[in-house]
């Protein structure tokens, strides 16, 4: 079974169980997941920029990147499941629209105007 | 199969096509994910908190977010990817760690403090 | 003298005196004020919409809250002196092409698209 | 005089003349905050980190920055006006926090966890 519907499920649960579906409209759950990608981007923000990859191989930091990166999946999750929207869906199809938008033999090496 | 390793796979082919792997850093990544977050926000900042669901019901809004979703999930993807993090697993351990943390018998209805 | 100036200067001889000027590019300065961000949204994220003026009057929150206003403003302020900006000049000019870009008799009450 | 001040006195008048309060609850102008620090991003993101300084110094760029800086700050403002918090006062009283906090002869030259 699909991984992001199997997330969606699990937090569909969790959610119910602690009775805070009333704290989880739209512009609660962006400001969440707007908390947890400023955790994300602590954790970045003062490493040299070409050696971050090396810096996140080990612990504790690996955890904590793995940490964060999941809190920010949650919260996209629980906002796409309360907006009724497919989020693999979109994301293949956007992806789709992606190729078309930026053909290889126009962009192939050049950094791309906001991708 | 997981939609999140087939999102993952996809986005390594689409990237190496245009010769932008030397782009996707992960400060430069996480600065594309804040912009992501940004256009979401943008959605959402001036309805009134009540109805945002309805809101997003109707396109052509509906599309707008679905889109917006889409991208912020692509960008982490991709970051997980160059981080060698495993996002499906570290997602649900994180679920897991946080049914631990919030018993529900302590927490039933209750605002989590930054939960 | 103007505070935004005094404010840079004194963030001027707080970083020499570090040697942390080494640090302060302007990606990982973004990175910085995104962080800070996340910790304002996170003290606001499951506050009823309609109630959070009248919460934030109340301590601690209201002291957490000037702090993390004043962690943006600090972050904002040295990432426009490190790209040689006059910041509080650039504020006052774009509040002039907004005044003029929204008349008051075309969009009065009406929410403004991403204003 | 304050530019600070200045500059939230202005606000006011801008948005008392087109009856925008109603939309300034605390919520809605984070996000709006979060899409202006989501737009200034989206200009750095795939700069190289040593030579975004110098690429700032050229127009249309440097412009463009400096608009989205001053939108940054504007929200910051008006949000710091609605929660009747003194910005530039506590920003002056976080530095010096800072200073004791992080002190000349412990931090120098190295990166601080989190500043």
């Amino acid at each position: 079974v699909s991984d992001l519907i199997e997330l969606r499920d699990q937090l569909r649960v969790f959610t119910d169980e602690r009775d805070w579906a009333q704290f989880h409209d739209p512009k609660s759950l962006i400001l969440a997941l707007v908390g947890e990608v400023g955790e994300l981007a602590e954790l970045f923000q003062w490493l040299p920029a070409d050696a971050a990859v090396t810096r996140v191989r080990d612990e504790p930091l690996r955890s904590r990147v793995g940490e964060e990166l999941a809190d920010v999946l949650v919260y996209l999750v629980r906002l796409a499941d309360v907006l009724e929207i497919d989020l693999g869906d979109a994301a293949l199809r956007k992806l789709q629209g992606s190729t078309t938008r930026f053909p290889v033999d126009e962009v192939r090496g050049q950094a791309p105007e906001k991708a």
